[in-house]
């Protein structure tokens, strides 16, 4: 498997995404991360392993939750550096996850936050991940929404004379593969896969399909300010939380 | 549950869904049914239900493919006395499929192609299949596509001044409920549902999920004729296969 992008050692990337995580009304706060938690099974006592932990966070509150071996793996070390310093006592690992052949141990779950779409081979990695769980384990994640990612030429929406949002821009969502986008800066490449190829490449790795989640802002934060209605148009995130049975 | 509705005994819409359907090469025949019967798992011996058959077409190649009890379920009368006229050895019952407390048999594979997005409280329906099928069977289905049912003001494209397709409007897509749209007749009345609520519906119901398919045109018929290529943009159907263990 080719070297995954690391676009978060970019110094332009990692300076502008640092402003963006920091946004308390972000959507990473506001849809994606009370969607992943809401996914997580009692983690008392359980081995869980973080596959794009970034600055670690996540990785803090999988240990508050009473996880007792939280090991987190990026493949960022500017991100990591981060991580080690905020967290000195969680042990992080800097390596690309596309290949998770350097871990021996096994982990009752398997979290991955916003890391997938970077993946190019979801089916390999799936099969990676279910040999990393022990039985009754789950794997849990999220990712961009597949309507965000489809459109070869990127995300875009259609907007009336006032701006307001009449629809989202939808191309290219059967064609699975490689994207290259601007976000925070020029180039980042992602892979763009419909619900069906998720689907069946966790299925054909052997996983059960629990949940799924497409999560959307709530009614507070679309009177708060209507700009969040557009992802009842669109949502940004798809979580799915599957077990090794 | 409330009484579906009946569209299909309405005169006009009748007289325009038999051509639609007579048309060799339509999204159902190129599309949708391939994908329905690459699904189905060994049919000989099988006692098979099909619910929404309409003219019985899928019902007859059932046990062409050596199904031994095969019953199809429609609500149109209209479209029972072309299937019974037909296929004169098989059984067919004219019923309401949102309400199946009438059926006390059980059965080895439920199809139902192109109906559920008929269906209002798809929770409640995957339950009764379930209820239906012996252990081991399977449940597959077809629907609309749920980027074909979101926009609350029907499917709409943007096309260039030529006539190509651009991209396909998507709205509403979170805001699952009642669709009121024009389809052959005005005021067909259908639900639209995102993937997560048919995912999570069909495993709250104790569903295990095999398989999901999006079919698009093959390259030969994007090449008879480009028009086809729109639906790389938007797929038109989705299928699931998911098994009662």
């Amino acid at each position: 498997m080719s070297k995954a992008q690391n676009i978060y050692d970019d110094p332009d990337f990692f300076d502008g995404y640092k402003k963006l995580r920091a946004n308390r009304y972000s959507a990473n706060n506001l849809e994606e991360k009370p969607a992943l938690f809401s996914l997580s099974p009692d983690l008392h006592g359980k081995a869980v392993l973080d596959l794009g932990c970034g600055y670690g966070e996540n990785c803090a509150e999988f240990q508050a939750l009473g996880a007792v071996a939280v090991l987190g793996v990026d493949i960022s070390e500017k991100m990591l550096a981060v991580a080690t310093a905020k967290h000195p006592d969680i042990e992080f690992i800097c390596a690309d996850m596309s290949d998770l052949s350097f871990l021996s141990r096994k982990f009752d779950v398997v979290f991955s936050s916003l890391a997938l779409h970077y993946i190019e081979d979801f089916g390999a990695f799936a099969k990676d991940v279910y040999g990393l769980l022990n039985d009754g384990g789950h794997f849990i994640f999220s990712q961009e929404h597949p309507l965000t990612t489809a459109p070869l030429g990127g995300a875009s929406w259609t907007r009336d004379s006032e701006g307001q949002v009449l629809h989202y821009n939808l191309s290219d969502y059967a064609r699975g593969g490689k994207r290259s986008t601007r976000w925070i800066v020029d180039g980042v490449e992602k892979y763009h896969r419909t619900f069906s190829e998720i689907v069946n490449a966790l299925v054909d790795a052997g996983f059960t399909i629990e949940k799924m989640l497409e999560p959307v802002p709530t009614q507070e934060t679309i009177e708060r300010d209507k700009s969040w209605e557009k992802d009842l148009h669109k949502p940004n995130f798809l979580l799915i939380k599957a077990m090794k049975r």
